[in-house]
């Protein structure tokens, strides 16, 4: 059952009287549950409980984490309303709401398989050499340690995957940071259920009170406080580049400035390469229609920019692309302010210089359904207006024609930081084109060959980020295991006594981990 | 020779007309090499010259970028004016800078050893399952590559091994990032000797022009300009924390905000436990009067902060520690301004509530010699008094007088963040004490056990970093091999051909590297 409360701790708490309500956009409708935003104090006390559980939380060996991550996988899954809370909050259908809970419960697992085995802790050991000249070398052994309490800021687009145990939440957990949720406002009832399910595993594997809390929250002010209290040691966030940037200003401006992991806008250029157009345009053509629209738009990777050189061929391939857009049926959006946020900026976009409109959606939709659209400009135009340059979050593609590969090539060296790039080409085209290649590279965090963006694999090898804007730190991933590291230090001991070493480090390797020895790498003991 | 210019790539240049001398702090005299600032313009130039060399040099081999890092030890190692210049900039003698030559040499080397070798790149491949349901699982295949043109500070403490081509630079370099060194005005002769020892080497092993530019500057106009260019992306510091948080201010303004790894300041903490002091209270205090007064206290990790248990042991251990720290020789600083900065702060120390003078060398120094000096506070006083928390860069440390453990472990937890923090026992006596492990642990990079915090060894297992202000991203180390995560990102490629693949990634694995294959490690091919 939904109460409307926050978690602080294990403590369901409602002392405020700011109240707010989610909204089902399939109906147009709002949502009867009323949600009680967290105090000021309430804040505060989920930071004083998390700062405590951290001492203890951050010791947990890492078969009791994964305990804690499995049976958070498990509780979740006992939840016998989340699919149609999910539904009601977000216009997402049954099918996508299980899919995304499958995913939830994939990473959740992913990490408790991580932090069991233990070999993430990246040890390193480097023994003594008393005998070493001029001085004498000391014993030298460091790992990854948890940074401290993690303020999480869950996703409108995934309220289960990205959310409140979601990916960073997973990850903060599985580096032994306590994490403190501000729950998103529009799936704040997804949202209280996950956390129902996260504080009973707490309860069940004898995790500290503290080591989570969940914030309602309607505005931007829960969120701000969290960033600006000492006791939290780092963000995430995953959403819009203002937001993100907002929360990075904060932080940044801090005594003791920390980390802001901020996932936020992404046009994901696509490059589709001369014989490729020409042999294939048709059916890559089909294929981005469906990409576009695919979960009505609202994907980080959803494909927003198209580049192609001039001429019949790519010529061809939008008016393949335009006809097979506009049969797609319009789909519905998260929420009534996300649908005119897609409106606002479409319209924007229209009222550009250069702006061909190739497809719109024309029949009449529900309401908060998206009307899918195309357009075209060409490459000079869009080089000189960075309105262009724009993410239109929704079912949005804007084709560049350009006059030559070079002139491609200059575009994409123009463009802002992205999640990822798209090469589509024939046969050996690649081969031909390092350039562009290297462009893209220069741009962004993941590159996919003769596919879509969209998709993200959970998996060591996936890299979600990229440079500014797609990420704040395009140094980290937010996605697959490795995304641990945003929320870790290395830490070093020196002649260190082996019985009072974390057992990763201990002369007998008693957890069997993979440690680099001497510049070696090994599971052997010492 | 010195010629007092600029190197903008390969280019010596002096088109600007600021100019300015080094200091001999030995002798009391500048030294007469004139240096002419670098202009607006040719910093500018050398930004393009690195973006440009960036296309090509980031895709540079292991073996090539390994041939390049050794020849610059080679050339380092070649200069036959090198130690005297050293000497006579920065006050150090002979021996210190034979020695730091020495690490500066290793360091590079143990960077073209870690590129050469190649597994450095944490590669991680996932095979494509193309029969996965619900969908497909695509090749990805992850790797570190560099971010870019970074902008080094070098510090004021190690002319050789923490400047023009040291720590940072060697990590940027290996990374595959063209260096723009921003020379340190007090040792601008050593550093442009160390910088016509990288162009040499550059050009020996074919890299290209930009990979690497050294510009003088007397003030910090220079320095800001390099990091609110858009060109520059990523910065690393080494200083005090003043110069280091507006590095990181400016950076984090910026449209597009880069990272700054800053080492700034610390009082590296030292805890002696009660049984220590009372064993050997008197052979820990000779050992920590020489720490102090090592290197004039200019070493990042000297020992600042002595913590005991008040009584008569302690009073014993201050009263040889004080005994023996005046027999010292006292030694000169690195400059005037340095050693003027170390009499103002000591004498604001001296007038704060509380404080004793428990030691101070009264004869006559000669000008920029530095009085070494010991205060004592007790624990309430120093947990109410910030002032006595921060740096006085020299041969100084407060010794503070705690009412028992408990209160020890409280001002542990009101530090600042370190680089060190130092555990002395007697036998079992850590073991009885996990509190105060915890309570250093919060805190710092690095604890020692029974030892000294100065000695910062280059291995993987050292850290050389912690929480804010000892840097301003405790998530990377600044020394060891592990410090050129500061300058990459991972980057995955999905369904790439193999042959377009980098060696690190491709199925043969010619490179012979350590990866992560379908999640278990290994040297194979695939």
């Amino acid at each position: 059952m939904i109460t409307g409360k926050n978690y602080i701790g294990f403590t369901p708490s409602a002392n405020g009287t700011k109240t707010y309500t989610t909204f089902n956009p399939e109906t147009n409708t709002k949502n009867e549950e009323v949600f009680t935003e967290a105090t000021s104090k309430e804040i505060d006390h989920a930071i004083v409980l998390a700062t405590e559980a951290f001492k203890s939380f951050s010791k947990t060996s890492g078969k009791e984490k994964a305990k804690f991550l499995n049976t958070i996988a498990d509780e979740i899954l006992a939840l016998d309303t989340l699919l149609e809370t999910y539904s009601k909050e977000s216009g997402l259908p049954k099918e996508r709401a299980v899919g995304e809970r499958a995913r939830t419960i994939g990473q959740l697992r992913a990490f408790a398989t991580l932090v069991e085995d233990g070999s993430w802790v990246d040890a390193a050991i480097d023994t003594a050499q008393p005998n070493r000249e001029p001085v004498a070398k000391p014993d030298l052994r460091k790992m990854y340690i948890g940074l401290g309490p993690v303020a999480v800021f869950g996703a409108s687009n995934f309220p289960l995957a990205y959310s409140t145990a979601g990916g960073d939440t997973a990850a903060a957990l599985a580096a032994g940071c306590p994490v403190i949720v501000k729950s998103h406002p529009m799936h704040a009832g997804t949202g209280e259920l996950v956390a129902s399910a996260v504080i009973k595993a707490a309860k069940k594997t004898n995790m500290p009170d503290g080591v989570f809390s969940n914030l309602n929250s309607s505005g931007v002010e829960v969120g701000q406080q969290l960033v600006k209290h000492p006791g939290i040691k780092a963000i995430g966030f995953t959403g819009s580049i203002r937001g993100g940037r907002s929360l990075y200003n904060l932080a940044a401006a801090r005594k003791e400035p920390i980390p802001v992991f901020a996932e936020m806008g992404s046009i994901n250029p696509v490059v589709i390469l001369p014989k490729a157009l020409s042999e294939q345009g048709a059916v890559w053509a089909k294929t981005y229609a469906s990409s576009i629209t695919l979960g009505t738009g609202q994907f980080c990777t959803n494909p927003g920019l198209l580049l192609g050189v001039k001429g019949k061929d790519l010529d061809k391939f939008i008016k393949v692309l335009s006809e097979e857009i506009v049969k797609i049926e319009p789909t519905c959006m998260l929420h009534p302010n996300i649908k005119s946020a897609f409106s606002k900026n479409k319209f924007k976009a229209f009222k550009q210089e250069g702006i061909a409109i190739s497809a719109e959606y024309k029949t009449d939709v529900k309401p908060n359904y998206a009307q899918q659209t195309v357009l075209t400009v060409d490459g000079k135009t869009f080089l000189e207006n960075s309105t262009l340059h724009k993410e239109v979050f929704g079912p949005f593609s804007l084709i560049v024609q350009c006059k030559n590969v070079k002139q491609l090539e200059t575009i994409l060296y123009q463009l802002e930081g992205q999640l990822t790039g798209t090469l589509i080409t024939a046969n050996e085209e690649a081969d031909a084109h390092p350039e562009i290649v290297s462009a893209l590279q220069n741009r962004v965090g993941r590159i996919i060959f003769n596919g879509v963006p969209t998709g993200v694999e959970v998996c060591p090898s996936m890299v979600h980020g990229g440079p500014y804007p797609a990420s704040t730190d395009s140094r980290f991933t937010a996605v697959g295991t490795q995304s641990i590291k945003r929320w870790v230090r290395p830490f070093s001991y020196q002649n260190w006594p082996n019985h009072l070493l974390p057992k990763a480090l201990q002369n007998e390797n008693p957890e069997g981990i993979l440690r680099l020895v001497n510049n070696k790498s090994t599971t052997d003991a010492i």
